[in-house]
């Protein structure tokens, strides 16, 4: 019914080839299955955007505008530094996932403060390729209360 | 086929009535109904306490050593200060969700560090009661993967 | 009329005993005595509870919603780090009075943050004894107001 | 029998009509006519300054010196940053009391730190014009101790 | 029709003086000068006030409420710590520029950061004397757009 | 005579849709008018280019060197980490203008820092359209001068 | 001949079982007779109370005023954060010894701060077991000293 | 041959009253006394003005500008926060000594910065009277080397 | 006989150009013929990539992974707050080395901080040209060791 | 058996001369006399070195490499900062057991942080001279299990 | 008829060759010269040592324990860090003069915190060679006032 | 032709055999055997000195002074605090090349800041033994650079 846009920021295109003692063997392409297997539950599809640039993924919020039902988004580092994302998804209009892989609590400590989290609507992190699962079912059942 | 301990801090025993405007209307009974209804769905049995004391809390979680096979654990404000429960759960031996009702990046600034994400396995934050079927969900399937 | 709780939290039992160099002579008990009186003045009565631990206070201010009409707290040591007990008084609908025997801001640095004034209607601090006479008259008058 | 000095702050000249949502619909003159009533009843008097000047304020405590019993003394915004008020304050031998209007600690972060209450007795803040009534009372029971 | 109150802090009255290598040769009075006459552009005269002291600044704008219909004041190096002024100002009904002829930022640390910026409309900063014409224009459009 | 670069950076292309509360409603083609019919006046013209990315306006900084007259820039949220920004407006050899449409002191404590003010000749903000009215103007003097 | 009140905080229940590769394998019980034995060279016993909650140390704390010779702490997590723990020693007329298996200080950031030092007489950590023996040691010899 | 402008900031007025454990018994009048008799020694004169206000202090300074050889300056609490007066002494074109009878780094951490130190040519402190006479010295000699 | 990537971040095309005082007036070219030159006497060829964007930077980390031998980068300003640069850069299994043409260090506080250097093999600043020498000297021996 | 290196920082030579209000009266002589007494229970013997220069105490710490079974180390202020002394400590393959006289938890800021404390094994502080006798015990068993 | 101790710490031997344009040309000859003039004024006689390292400096304060009447010190550098010495003339029983050629308050941030201050008797800074004689003049009338 | 002085600070004499993980197994002769082959390439001499004090590097570095052509240093630990050898390293008027084996920003938050890069002309870090082939290949060039 609706489109969930997913969003992956810098070096995600690298999945389950760098560093797979944090980030593990799962693939880029294997999360987004898992993803569109989901939503399809709650019959929404997605539409997945990666780029290693903030302009790019800006670009692909503001395109999500009045056309897309949720957003959840990992923005990669670039969580930690990019307000200039953060101010494009103040400016959607529907529900917004924040989800990581790893839990970045457990890491450096640069990577404890996410400048998205203040405009998301909740944050998934930790689960690895099940986080990609959970967030499609958080964003669709928040699209469902709006939609009442 | 396992039991999953749900812990619930401080003033989560006046959920439903106290604050609505961020916590909504759900009682605490409500979403432990809808965690247990989830955990049914993998096979699991939930088993909740709730407690405004650090002690009652850490003596549940070493009470669940070696006999629960996971813990989701809403610590309310203890999240911000008791290191006390964050070595209890660091001693216990399954996975660990974190799980707070409202986005705790959106409010004040204290809220923003916890003490308990270091020693989590991930956290859920910010999806109400939708969080407890997600960190359900979530902790059923890191049960799974460590029976592999 | 209406009921005040009157709430002391870790240590003030030892009152008139503990370093009486910055807490006086006067009794725990003799403090109750004089909230009492002037409690009588207005036409309330003062219900005390004292306790060394965060959760009894807390339950204390839970069974005083929708039945006392104001709340007088000196949280001790707790002022500086328990914001559980902050989080329970968020809740309570009544005016909340915070009251400290010394003046806080002429001892240790740690002591000068109050993790409980951003929820308290009040704050009275360094008039010893008097202070429990001031701090009932303030709540006397805050109930009145509410009442009008 | 003594003379109680009520000092004014910058600004409080406007009161009943500055900010009416955060200070209310009193005026100054209210909070005079408050105070030396209060005062009548402890037998001592209230002379009273208001000066937005800091320089003022410190002649005013200088001429306190050895004449007045007490201070009551609310800084406005120079409560603040105005460190010769303090050391003007420390000058003063009798007791002192720190009035707010405001409870300071609900409001921008800069107004949670006083340089002034390291040099009073004792600190009253958050009950309106009550506290005008409140602060006379503290310092009336400080002067009757020190002339036991 | 309007009056706009044109206000100088401390050491302004030395322009043209002062440490010409940063505040230029343009004196006081030709700012006033260029001001009145970019006023009487959109039929406004000017008041212009210097003063030493915090005190007789706030008094000015005091004095300007109900009377002005806009102030544009350059605070000296009182901008950075005079939380007073910055209340006087927010007590203040019409919209208010605050006016550096320096880039505060391309100087000492301690003259990056206002205390008047946050009750300011906005804030005009490195033009030197054009920023006195700047300042007036922004003032007068902020003037119109209240008055329709 | 000369040319003005005016440049905008991330998400103001949404202007007139964005958050209409902060940023009014007013597009960004509106801006682009205000500005180049105030150059006119001056006998300048005005050349805009918006970017969501870093690179593009360094690219565009770069363009205008030795090219462009003055530089009136308003980043948006790249105010605040933009190092690159910054270093390439230093590498241009006329006047540079920042411009804000809200007056950032008065938002978030992270809007309160750019890195772009130390490299600028003077900023603006807070006006809404009207700043770019201002800032044009600013600039023409400011090349005026020059020309002397 | 006196009794020595040796204190286990949260989590020290767990000794021997939890996170071996710091605390070792030697159980509570062990370390308990490790001290007993020590104070019986000393002619002393030794009472022991272990608690996972503040209030419980606070009450023990309490009961040894005026009856027991020394304290021997070791605090767990609380020793980081439980100002009343603090407050409760200070009130303690006898020598107190703060102890600690592990040294704290090649650990995480957070427990290189101890709000319990301030009102100890003295510290020992990163013994393990053996800690035990000197602490109690250590206290003997504090008592015989007050003893002369 | 020359003035020496002495200027005493606020509450120095009391000297020889006032906290005579930290500030001596010495009177104002004395250390002008002092002072005045040194400067004669090396042919000079002393005008001295005391002041509780920034405002009166600045003014003075302005009005030395051109007619006196040199300026000693006690700015009591001042010191800590008056930047109007570094900025005032800044536009003094003479030898500038800071003066402090008590060693400020001894006492409380605010009188440990001072904001007048960077514009002045060197600072006494802790000295007490003899420091009047230091500093005249001082500055009689700078005022020499600049003669030359 | 390998390949060595060298990296130049955002303004690096402007050298020779922009500010010379710092840079000095060698151009890029004249860089990357020098390192060119100097990988040749190691039996390296060098292949530049300049970019003033973060995600082309990006893309060309991502382009060496298993094709290059070494890193050698200069990032400009992304420095000090591109994290996924440093991402990227810690998923490159090669010898990374970052390289400045000025010493950081004796510039703005800003530039002290670098986000990259965690993840370099070593860091080489101050040197100018002769820089671009040492570190491709240095990057060969590293692959020269890897190669035993 | 073994010998043990008892090193003695900066201004120990003064014991029992220096502030004895803080240090006590007992010497530095009788110190050593207190370790070696309490060595030779165990079959150690002690070796001594004081010096007020951080080069002479890793001179001494060098030299115990492979010939000392453990280090005792009372660094006195070089503590809070001699960074060389840890460095020359981590490379001593031996047990290191950190020693203060005082608790310096209990004194100035400065002296609550540790250079040394994340190298040594354990730390003992404020037990004055009992604090030897300690230290050397717990030395001592560190070495019998190392023996083990 | 007593001896003054004058310390000279690291590079002070450059002085009148090394960066003279903060230093001046004088050398240290000179100023030992200067202060033994000055002291003969007033019957002492000087004692100079001078040495390049923390350890002579302390065994020189040592050694003027119960032999000098005071000690002038000028700790180069060593000013900012060197805890050692602070604490040795924390052991010193007479009048401590802290002396700095450059007002080292208009330098770098790291030499406005001296760790020597809180000890001195009294700190006299940039006034080059009149320092000294200021310096000794202090010391000598200091060391009269004890005598009376 | 020209002498270099290379410098090794505290503990370096231990390399080879000191945390062989950190350093590798090269000994210091070995180091300096390289930069002795290396200087000779250029035609220079290097002149070897190493302490654990930081008063003979200070000594070494002043004698360097007139007669050294530049200065290599490896200050070790004293790289962090040891300001006297930065103002030392100040007074030197050839090339200094800061040098490190390791990469200190991959270790301790402490080896991150260094207070002897502000005064040096470069830094090499992190390249173990062939830094020291690199920094004198860095000092040679410079000695020529300065020689044209």
């Amino acid at each position: 019914m609706g489109t969930i846009l997913l969003l992956s920021g810098p070096n995600l295109n690298l999945l389950g080839d760098r560093e797979p003692e944090i980030y593990g063997t799962t693939t880029l392409g294997d999360l987004v299955t898992v993803a569109t297997k989901r939503a399809a539950d709650f019959g929404h599809d997605v539409e997945h955007v990666q780029s290693n640039g903030e302009a790019a993924l800006i670009d692909a919020i503001h395109g999500a505008r009045g056309r897309c039902a949720a957003i959840v988004i990992n923005p990669g580092a670039l969580t930690h530094y990019a307000r200039s994302i953060a101010d494009a998804l103040a400016a959607f209009d529907g529900p917004i996932v924040e989800l990581h892989l790893s839990n970045t609590h457990r890491r450096e400590a640069w990577r404890h403060t996410s400048v998205v989290s203040p405009v998301a609507t909740g944050v998934i992190a930790g689960f690895g390729a099940d986080g990609y699962d959970l967030a499609i079912s958080a964003a669709s059942r928040l699209i469902e209360q709006r939609g009442q």
